[in-house]
């Protein structure tokens, strides 16, 4: 294994949240990092410019989707999804799995791969450990995910042994399928809702050495507390030296809570399908802009907020455009939920560094007690 | 009447096209000129600065839609249009007629206005003359245009002596309702496809004097040859003095041919309609996004075009996002047929201006005979 991309800059002296950077063919990431979603090469409803604005610096594209549309031969033709898009920082991949799963009837599993069919046409595909790394390959992704088996909450010991045990055997067949491309790949922590099985899943794959570590299987409709059991017993457990990636979660309370536990990155659709579904994040809390309290507000969604939507527009246009079905509420809602995620993140990142993360949490929260 | 808001610069030597300017409350807007629609205070998936960006100078707003949702009295609580939607530019409101002329079986004509019922909930509605300008007033527009009686096609002389006589009494009633905000008022000249009737609505509206004369009533159904019959035996004769515009027109053919005519003023939905359906318009003729031919090709969708959706994407990647049904292929879409129909608008005013105005339309026709 070569040496870790991943630098550690500070850590909180009260908890386990940290703050470092990861180093990517595409620039480095501030750590912690939320990474905002675009599955078709395009997070939905927001131009790369956009993305700049709110303060992305990473985003996520889903191998899946892509693999399916358009196809990731058109994409390697254009030298990659970054150009493909338009994006020229890093992009992570996920390696589909996750994907398949929720496919449910659709796909099978074998020690071979994942066999399923289109959610488009119902055509018959098959994707095995290497296929994964092979399409994230020609994808271009700066972060590679290894191809896992998920596993349904609930779930028994002995089919989480099983589904573990083969994300492990796929994990090195991934790893050893990889072809230099200087791509950096990430493993993925099975292990269901048992702490010592994630933590068995953990070192296995500890031994075949990746470039940062995951935890796949949270909030799958498990209690939030047994998530954050999770977390708390196995958060700090992933290896200090590199990145720790949450994956698919969550609400911002959520993200609180998996700094505090040391995670370094986190992705979720939250922030962009609320939008479009008009809950907008805001300090106080939730708002739900189709209310008819807005209707002749002229503040704006948040006055701390320093978002192009919250300098130019009021409660009450942007409640017009929801009731409207105007594309610019897609827009503007998802400018404003994504710059609520990143300056989350910078405002952690900045607590964690003048070490006060416990007071930035405690505000935190606080704050929220209001009703917007 | 005061004096005319309309300047001349230029006229062709060779034709009726002509350039000027219109000095309205928000600045002033260099003729001829397209104005973007902004049906429910937006144009569909434009930012203010994506429309500064394409080249508009000027958008329109519908009196109707704005009226029923969200209402006059709350876009006045903001000081007007302008600064509900966030443009600081020039706005024209359309008076309503035509709208609720649409609603057909929902509306009702008498002396006194118009009784309708709204397309969002049925209930019922009344717009009489001065009504339509109080709401416009309280919109703030820029230029409004005074409450007609559309008149549909094909109809005999009798109908529309009654219609257009109706009109001309609507009209005067308009005038008289304004209150001195320093709003321009536009007259609509209808008449049907009856040359003479046209020329004769146009005296009796120049006789009550307005800021400036549109055309109504044309493109609603009649053959293309009959529009331009009317065009030409009419739009020169609209007063040289004072702005000319040509109602909810049109294709960038019928542009070139307004201006020939010596048409200042032009709206239409075909552009950001156009874009939402796949339909781009490039100096090669017309692009149809979602064909198999494009699935592969690199190329932006006009090689002369300076946008911003043909300087980073492809033709590959705007097919795969409007595939995928993705918010971003409206946006993208949008931004270009917008700013070709205004660099359109650029190219003729620089064309009059340098007076080789007919070389530079049948430049425009010959490249149009290419399939893209």
């Amino acid at each position: 294994m070569t040496a870790t991309p991943y630098t550690l800059h500070c850590r909180s002296t009260e908890c386990n949240a940290r703050c470092g950077e990861i180093a990517t063919l595409h620039g480095s990431v501030r750590t912690p990092v939320f990474m905002p979603v675009g599955t078709q090469a395009t997070v939905k409803a927001m131009t790369p410019e956009n993305l700049l604005e709110v303060g992305a610096q990473i985003i996520l594209g889903n191998t899946y989707h892509l693999y399916i549309r358009p196809g990731q031969e058109l994409i390697r033709s254009f030298g990659g999804l970054h150009r493909f898009m338009h994006w020229d920082r890093p992009i992570l991949t996920d390696s589909g799995g996750f994907q398949i799963f929720s496919l449910k009837e659709l796909a099978k599993i074998t020690e071979e791969g994942a066999a399923f069919r289109s959610h488009l046409d119902g055509s018959p595909l098959f994707l095995s450990p290497e296929d994964a790394i092979h399409v994230q390959e020609a994808l271009g992704s700066d972060i590679m995910m290894a191809l896992d088996t998920c596993i349904p909450y609930p779930a028994t010991r002995d089919e989480v042994a099983r589904a573990t045990a083969l994300t492990a055997r796929w994990a090195r067949r991934c790893r050893e399928a990889q072809s230099g491309t200087g791509q950096l790949l990430f493993g993925i922590v099975q292990g269901g809702m048992y702490p010592d099985m994630r933590l068995a899943a953990l070192e296995q794959l500890v031994e075949i050495g990746f470039d940062g570590y995951a935890l796949g299987g949270l909030s799958v409709g498990e209690p939030k507390e047994l998530m954050e059991e999770m977390l708390a017993a196995v958060g700090h457990r992933l290896p200090a030296t590199h990145a720790r990636y949450l994956m698919g979660v969550g609400t911002p309370e959520d993200l609180v809570e998996g700094v505090y536990h040391g995670v370094d990155m986190f992705d979720c659709v939250m922030p962009t399908r609320n939008a479009r579904n008009g809950m907008l994040f805001t300090s106080q809390g939730r708002l739900v802009i189709k209310n008819a309290c807005f209707q002749q507000d002229q503040r704006p969604l948040d006055e701390t907020c320093g978002c192009y939507t919250c300098r130019h527009y009021s409660r009450a246009y942007l409640r017009h455009l929801f009731q409207s079905r105007e594309i610019l509420a897609y827009q503007l809602n998802s400018i404003h939920n994504l710059h609520y995620y990143c300056t989350l993140m910078a405002g952690m990142r900045k607590a964690i560094e003048e070490d006060r993360f416990l007071a930035f949490r405690r505000t935190f929260y606080e704050q929220r007690t209001e009703s917007v």
